[in-house]
């Protein structure tokens, strides 16, 4: 590497203005740790004016991030925008084209177009790093790539948001519902005020599952249709009986290779207590790889916010720094494989159905026996009536059946008047 | 890197075999990581003629492993022994001298003499990895030096041994005492067959401490002497009496920057059974590291064994063949510095104390004088009589306090007749 190095940081939200402050008090450091003095010559952001944590050096400050380019000679440029496609990937595009470096926290858009990206960085002779665009300051794909490099991994999952994992939480330590702890999260800053949708339906977390896929089984990323839910379904009731029968929930982001074929998912689980996932609390974030020969890895940490994510940033900063030009996905892009999906049908698990039901003779007995026509065998039943509503909830733990049998047998609830919602359905974690 | 490399393995024990091995199948797949071919041209071991797991090329043995420097042209060499002293350094120092890059397993060495050693391969401009040397298949020291680079370390612990931890375990869940588990453990190999002393008092755990801090801290390695208790004088009743309190026994080593002053020891602590440390049972290691801005992090994996030993020792392959030359400690051997030790005297603590005593009026008093004397207070007593032995177990768990306070304090229960044995002391976790 160089001596002196110029970065341009776009995008100043909470991550690119925290970046921007800590590269400034790190530069020291980072001449030490790499022989290289690093310089900010370039920031970029809709509103120059707009109140920030931190104060900017105007006289450095574009509105037009493209201006960046003719203007200044980069060598490293941060995206820290955030969206999957418009600006971001084409400043992305433009930089690696003109053979700068890429880091970015951005999962949208490498999950989307990450393929095409690590192409455009490798004929280019430059880096695309993207560590904190997964479980913030968790260093889990350098991990991946290098620390556990060699190993053959089969299977990769876990806490991959924090939005949901706190509300989860908050809602069994509250006894709050759904919606107040929402609000709470979104005063705390762990859930965005404006659209907190991407979180609570599963979309960021498969971002990163598919992200995740890519790195440990050295294939592209995956285009496929999987099963993904979010926890906006998720009652309180739902924690509370979980929390009977020694459970917890937990919204999991699920890759593994079955029979040579990919499977990925991101849905609540219903997970052991006991468990090290069902321990996993608040706003931490968790990844577990299975590996061979390394056996079960686990790592744990802070996986959003701008000080875990800038850790991550500059972890990449001073990989670019200190090495070489590396894959982005730790093996070339020619070599890196394209995949088939595994059927969904097949996913199988055991599961947890909750009904309400009118409090009526025989209402039990038209489930079971549907559950029975079905093969689906009940591994328990709870029944809870409401006399004063003349309503009732059962809730049914199931032995393992797949995703296919599940949906036609459920499906039929639909039009049985005596069950007053569809049933809501959660699978226990094997 | 060059295209092709010349690899000398020196040991052929668990670990150097199953390297040896490893590094045969994932030829092609080291290949296509880091477009280098990898050629294990020279193997030294005690006996060319033992049962080992793989067979070896007995053309290219070496039964004196220094013959390998004048008729072999070697690039990387693993160091496989395992002794802080003999051959292994000698091998070591001779390999970074000849400018060969140097990778060990052995924590006994580098905890000795890696500041040593650092320095000689950075004169010579060639690595020195040692990831495996802690917490095995776990890359925490990748994760120190590049994962969480920049971030300020603050404090580093964890569970360091994987014996121990499984004698632990296993003492928990079978009821069986201390000398009954080892045995057991000795036989599935997870302790040393004849001298299992250096897991067992702790020695083990202390040498990757002293590895941790100077990776977390930037500092020189410590030769202070700290507070380092095993786990040999834990009774099957301490476990079971913990159990009952909620607690549960872990072999903790633990290192932090007090008032910039550096304190490192391993002892038993008691941690709450519902804590994640509390959780991470049998073989397994896990690290946690508190840094700015990262926050908590965890790393938990398999700590032994040839599987994930090798994991790390591939790492650091992959990390030589694709990276440029690196700091064996993440900073410059100038730089690191040198740092006082924090005076264990202050070290402090909640502690319990287990005491076996006669059943006799005015034992206990005895005892609670003494501690009121010292300014010791008491948060919970438990006295459990054994009437047909005219004995009784009294259990103490105490508020904090200093360890000159408490050797003062419980120095006279030496000499007090009544105690039958002086007591047990765990210090609980904070």
């Amino acid at each position: 590497m160089k001596k002196n190095i110029n970065i341009a940081i776009i995008g100043l939200g909470q991550i690119g203005i925290y970046l921007y402050n800590e590269i400034k008090i790190k530069k020291k450091e980072i001449e030490e740790k790499t022989g290289t003095k690093v310089n900010i010559v370039a920031i970029s952001a809709k509103n120059k004016n707009k109140k920030r944590k931190f104060p900017i050096e105007r006289n450095i400050f574009f509105k037009n991030p493209f201006q960046i380019f003719s203007t200044k000679k980069i060598d490293i440029l941060f995206e820290c925008i955030g969206s999957s496609d418009g600006i971001s990937k084409k400043i992305v595009e433009k930089s690696l084209k003109n053979k700068i470096h890429v880091i970015t926290p951005n999962k949208a858009l490498i999950a989307k177009h990450g393929d095409m990206l690590a192409k455009l960085a490798e004929k280019n002779r430059v880096n695309l790093e993207f560590e904190a665009s997964v479980a913030g300051g968790i260093p889990i794909l350098r991990t991946i790539k290098e620390g556990l490099a060699t190993n053959k991994i089969k299977k990769v999952y876990g806490i991959l948001n924090g939005t949901t994992n706190y509300i989860l939480s908050e809602m069994e330590n509250s006894n709050e519902n759904f919606n107040d702890v929402l609000k709470k999260a979104q005063k705390l800053g762990y859930a965005e005020p404006g659209n907190p949708k991407l979180d609570l339906n599963g979309f960021d977390a498969f971002a990163k599952v598919r992200i995740l896929s890519a790195l440990s089984f050295n294939t592209k990323i995956s285009k496929s249709n999987c099963i993904m839910e979010g926890i906006e379904n998720i009652k309180l009731d739902d924690i509370k009986i979980a929390n009977q029968l020694g459970l917890r929930i937990k919204l999991l982001g699920i890759s593994q290779l079955i029979d040579n074929k990919l499977f990925e998912t991101v849905h609540p689980c219903l997970v052991n207590k006991n468990s090290y996932i069902g321990n996993v609390n608040g706003v931490m974030n968790a990844v577990i790889t299975e590996g061979k020969p390394v056996g079960e890895s686990i790592l744990q940490g802070e996986g959003a916010g701008p000080g875990p994510t800038s850790s991550s940033l500059l972890s990449d900063l001073l990989s670019i720094l200190r090495g070489n030009i590396k894959y982005p996905f730790g093996i070339s892009s020619l070599k890196r494989r394209s995949v088939k999906a595994f059927n969904n049908d097949n996913y199988t698990n055991s599961l947890y159905l909750r009904f309400e039901v009118k409090d009526k003779q025989g209402v039990l007995s038209s489930i079971t026996n549907r559950l029975t026509k079905f093969k689906i065998s009940v591994k328990r039943i709870i029944q809870t009536p409401d006399k004063k509503n003349k309503k009732a909830t059962i809730v049914i733990i199931t032995h393992k059946t797949t995703e296919k049998n599940s949906r036609n047998c459920l499906s039929i609830f639909k039009k049985n008047k005596n069950i007053l919602k569809f049933p809501t359905l959660i699978r226990l974690y094997n």
